[in-house]
């Protein structure tokens, strides 16, 4: 399949010179994009006309639980553990493969939708994620989320299941879904399931991916418990390393931050998750990239977001850096753009193959429609990016192109129907809540 | 004119005891919302099909500068002084009459695309602002910059000045467009030029509007040049009234705020725009709820916001303050949703008539299509305002109605040419920026 776009007006290539391209048009073949320049006239299957467009590379999210689009909105404005006690674990307990089935693929429609094109997802009952992101044409890594530290629950078979999850996910044979491997958190984990992931990922050569110093009141328990603070505790036990994806990463000292910076760890930042929940502190962001730690945005759940849009996470990452060291200048537009391309891509280590606009590259894109209020007027390169970061809108994005497959034009899906799919998590919500 | 709108899946009504109206029905004549009710057989001349939608009061946007969408995204990411200094003036000393036209056209899109239907702006040139929001539908407060109390600067006839809008506006013959007086901030007027536009707003009957402590360092050069902090200054001279609307308030101390609780001091909460100045205080908005003071929102100009989305606002504006005190209980999704309706409404003194859905107001509505998968599923009527809060983006919205005149429907303008308008900011912001 081909796919010609014809004089784009703008080209965020986020290549490694940041450049901005001007009028220029793009042709994607079997899924890379094969040329970018001044005009190109060979047929294509699909002609897409980018004179009022901005084309740039499709968003990464860099942790979410997708399948949570279940509970938007059914638990907000209360504490954390009166949250994940009296709501959101009750109603997990609940959860069915069905039921995921039908959030995720609710949450890959959303991410059509506000131009993310590849995902790490953790979560429960992955096989069915799987088959979401497989029928929604996604890029993702999936994974399911082990536990066993708690005291009074035995480990559940976590190999076996990492196993299985391995098996189903490679026989789908989608080069756009891979696994990853998650041990939930090191407060929610043995040291032994720790390590058993940290090898498998390694053996595997796929991320490892958790949840890292989230809370403070995490990290005082975590202390109280194991005589260690969480980063030190990670770094004795060897699980630090350069495929691990850590979510959070809020309540770090600045030698913690050296550490992940020593070990190559990458960080999963998720600003609007850790607002809503009141999380106190801002996660060292500035400090990471003095430290050489590649970081990405996340989401995280809609049940803690409550949406799944990365323009959103993008300008709330803006701000909240700037108020928080009274530096306008700290994280300006290009680092979260970056943060939220080629960043994310690297974090999750495919920057080789996706993350910008680039011949040779595989074609994951987005084009935003400029005939919008908000998006004029737009004064040159050099404010495109802050146009972005600031201005833009999810519900901007027209077009979604994963892997050469358009998945959206015209804001209209190609490939689900997301009336049924709405009608289907309107079911499964119900279905969850009796 | 008469508009019916069928089985609204939802109404939000904001009224006194904040009702969810689910599957009703409202008829609108004359400007006036006539009925609401189960169902309503009556003809009409337009008729909307409120099945997938969700009908909600319009928003009030209580503080923006609609004409400076021309300098959206031209300067970002950098020091107040060196903003204002190097970027903003400058090219604000180069405005004229035609390009604050062309800006207000563009903002007054935006606001029409994102579900706000009344404002409270506060720019020069009122004029021409005033030409634009007649032509475009919205309801709004206008009014010109005082500024006088520069050392080097003489005043400028500011009492002219202020007669003189106050004779074209009412020239205007437009029940929607009224005018605010509005000396700029008390740092920038003389003792003289706030009371005399205390006294002639007290007289008019109009709203009084300001900037007040906006930043800390304002404040403290403040106290250096009066002996006196500006809340103290302000309540001396008698200038703190019931009509006032103060912009940002973000460091004011306890007892200041219990002193504008004293003198019926409205509020103007700029979340985005703080942040994004990196002004590093957040606005002791639960405080002011304690003492009593009315309290609305504003997106601000959008060359600091960057957008004029009240829903942005929203979500922003429950994000933060949650995030600072530590407590995801404080500003719940109610409270936010008041703020950005009947709250706002309040605040310009026009709750008589705005800012809720009931019988015998003024249409000012608009609706949210919840065919979006940002707004799958919903819970119910508990959690719906939560959906609109953290869910719901501008976008969303596909119907605005000012005084019972449709503006948008189907997210298609009904009033103003979007190309046209584009066109011409296009041209503006060259020419400014020339």
């Amino acid at each position: 399949m081909s796919v010609r776009i014809d004089n784009c007006k703008w080209i965020v290539t986020q290549n490694a010179s940041r450049e901005v391209l001007r009028n220029k048009s793009a042709y994607i073949e079997d899924g890379k994009i094969v040329e970018i320049s001044d005009k190109i006239t060979c047929e294509a299957d699909h002609i897409i006309d980018g004179r009022r467009k901005l084309l740039l590379p499709g968003l990464v999210n860099t942790h979410t639980h997708l399948s949570m689009t279940l509970l938007r909105g059914y638990a907000d404005d209360m504490p954390l553990e009166q949250w994940l006690g009296s709501k959101i674990w009750p109603l997990e307990s609940k959860l069915t493969g069905e039921l995921c089935y039908s959030g995720s693929l609710l949450g890959c429609l959303e991410m059509i939708r506000t131009g993310t094109t590849c995902f790490l997802d953790m979560y429960f009952y992955v096989e069915d994620v799987a088959k979401a992101v497989d029928k929604a044409g996604l890029r993702a890594f999936l994974s399911h989320a082990m536990m066993d530290g708690f005291a009074d629950k035995k480990p559940t078979g976590l190999s076996e299941m990492a196993d299985s999850t391995f098996r189903w996910i490679r026989a789908l044979k989608n080069p756009r879904i891979g696994v990853a491997v998650a041990p939930h958190s090191p407060y929610t984990c043995s040291s032994e399931t720790l390590i058993k992931a940290k090898e498998m990922a390694a053996a595997e050569r796929v991320p490892l991916h958790t949840h890292l110093a989230e809370t403070r009141g995490e990290q005082v328990e975590f202390e109280k418990t194991h005589g260690l603070r969480e980063i030190d505790f990670l770094d004795k036990i060897g699980f630090l390393s350069e495929n691990l994806v850590a979510a959070h990463c809020v309540w770090l000292t600045r030698s913690e931050v050296e550490t992940l910076g020593k070990r190559q760890v990458k960080v999963a930042h998720c600003p609007v998750s850790n607002l809503k929940l009141a999380e106190g502190g801002v996660a060292p962001v500035p400090e990471m990239f003095e430290s050489g730690v590649t970081v990405g945005l996340g989401t995280d759940g809609a049940a803690s977001n409550n949406c799944l849009d990365m323009f959103d996470t993008m300008k709330i990452c803006a701000l909240i850096h700037k108020a928080h060291r009274w530096d306008p200048t700290v994280l300006p537009a290009q680092r979260v753009m970056d943060m939220a391309t080629i960043g994310g891509a690297s974090a999750l280590g495919i920057s080789e193959s996706v993350g910008s606009v680039e011949e040779g590259k595989r074609a994951d894109l987005i084009m935003v429609d400029l005939r919008s209020p908000n998006l004029n007027p737009i004064h040159g390169k050099d404010t495109i990016i802050s146009d972005i970061v600031y201005s833009a809108k999810g519900e901007n994005v027209d077009t979604t192109i994963v892997d050469g497959r358009i998945l959206m034009a015209e804001k209209r899906y190609t490939s689900l129907d997301d009336d049924q799919i709405y009608r289907e998590a309107d079911l499964a919500a119900e279905t969850l809540l009796q």
